[in-house]
């Protein structure tokens, strides 16, 4: 049988696995509705694991999942109904295989940089519902002391600005994030992100939360360029989903607000920014290459 | 004789040198008045590796600088007066050995790492004239894509605040920065950070400048925080000479701001601010363990 390493990326609307070769070539990958709660998490995730281990011989498991990451438990993961897991714990007993658990933005951006190539350090900035960078050097997500490198969603960049849940004014995520956008945009319901972009042009309400979601993305570029210096930025997540007008717009924004600025201009921010391909399923990838 | 490495601190006043043994212990240093040029800052390296190689074998030769290190060249180290300097590859030649060239604040946070001991992404702020971070994961320095990794004084951390000559506003060295207190207090001209914190507690507009510099390092230190998630941000520099009344009050305006942020307290940074002890000397220690 075929060596392999499996990856699952636990989202909360799917749970998606993969099995690959040596050679980091997929094998094999399945997706499944996320059932949430500590017990459907599990279940769903050995289910994933057990329709992708057929006809292979696997090596390890690695797992991303949203929520803190404290070795192989998962704590607070909102999004899944899960307060606490022991997820590699349970998943290598039920198994039989060494089981890794990474941050899910870590695990994509792994699989962003297995996907795109080249050396340096880069980012993967991970615009959901909230927004946190993945960042890897060396080929290695930078994990941080207590695992929370990467979360410039937190940032702010505005003392002045909007409240953020988290207590603070003026963090990126009250400009960018989906939370904030679905709160501001009270006329749809079902995409408020599509919806604001679409209507941002003649619409004054629009284009101002879509100027907010372009300050707010170029804020993090910003922030991540000055921290990491990374060789570039790749934009994923739902509200990434917008596309080119959305990278054009977040290009433009980084052009303007550096005119002023030959230090920043220096930098070529706005060469940096790349989009996810639509197609593209990094976490899985990433979470596979990070196992075992 | 005894296997060596050198290095050497290149500063707008001081060139300082030492050789250290394979075991990192330190065998000789010197320190020499920093004479301005491309010729002098080249002789002044040359004549204090000349002092620290006498009765060892050295294998190689570090240099930290300010200015822009690209290779082994320096471009626009304005302390220095220099525009550009093959630096590397003039000490090479005439030592005959290997010379890496490398960033000030990198080398002095490699040196940081050395002295303190630790696992984990380390962070040294270097609060001089401008501001900027050396970050040190897995024992190296991160240097990012184009050598502005740790360039966090440039953070615009307000979108109205003061001018900052780079061109952008409310950047986090307009708050704390050497040339932005000298640039505000004009009573004094000798040491102005320390007059502003003498003067502070009884003087409205000193207090005003100094609560403005611990704002800024306090921003500085939760970016990195939210970037990189170090185990410490150790502060050092001219403006970190304040010692202790400085680090307290960085701290207690970490606090503070957290106060109100389940989240901002959950990271515990005001745990993580630490201060470079007054007689350590990392940025030659720091480019020594960078050669060879």
């Amino acid at each position: 049988m075929t060596a392999a390493r499996i990856g699952v990326d636990v989202g909360g609307t799917k749970v998606e696995a993969v099995a690959i070769g040596p050679d980091g070539a997929e094998l094999a990958r399945v997706r499944r509705d996320t059932v949430r709660g500590e017990a459907g998490v599990l279940a769903g995730v050995l289910e994933a694991i057990g329709a992708v281990r057929a006809g292979v011989a696997p090596a390890g498991v690695g797992i991303g999942t949203p929520g803190q990451v404290q070795g192989g438990v998962v704590r607070n993961a909102v999004n899944l109904g899960v307060t606490a897991l022991d997820l590699a714990g349970a998943v290598s007993a039920r198994t039989g295989l060494p089981t890794r658990l990474e941050n899910d933005v870590n695990a994509a951006a792994v699989g962003v940089h297995a996907l795109r190539g080249g050396d340096g350090p880069l980012a993967y900035l991970n615009l959901g519902t909230g927004i946190a960078a993945g960042i890897v050097i060396d080929g290695r997500p930078l994990r941080g002391s207590g695992g929370t490198a990467g979360e410039i969603g937190h940032l702010s960049v505005d003392p002045n600005g909007r409240s953020c849940p988290c207590g603070q004014r003026g963090c990126i995520e009250t400009l960018a994030a989906g939370w904030a956008i679905a709160q501001r945009w009270r006329r749809g319901r079902e995409h408020p992100v599509r919806e604001v972009f679409a209507a941002a042009p003649g619409d004054p309400d629009a284009a101002e939360i879509r100027d907010d979601v372009v300050r707010g993305v170029a804020a993090a570029v910003r922030a991540l360029a000055l921290a990491v210096d990374p060789v570039a930025v790749v934009l994923g997540g739902g509200v990434s989903r917008i596309g080119a007008p959305l990278r054009d717009a977040v290009r433009e924004e980084l052009r303007t607000s550096a005119a002023a600025s030959p230090f920043l201009s220096s930098l070529r921010l706005e060469d940096r920014v790349e989009l996810l391909p639509a197609d593209a399923h990094p976490g899985a990838l990433g979470a596979a290459l990070l196992a075992g």
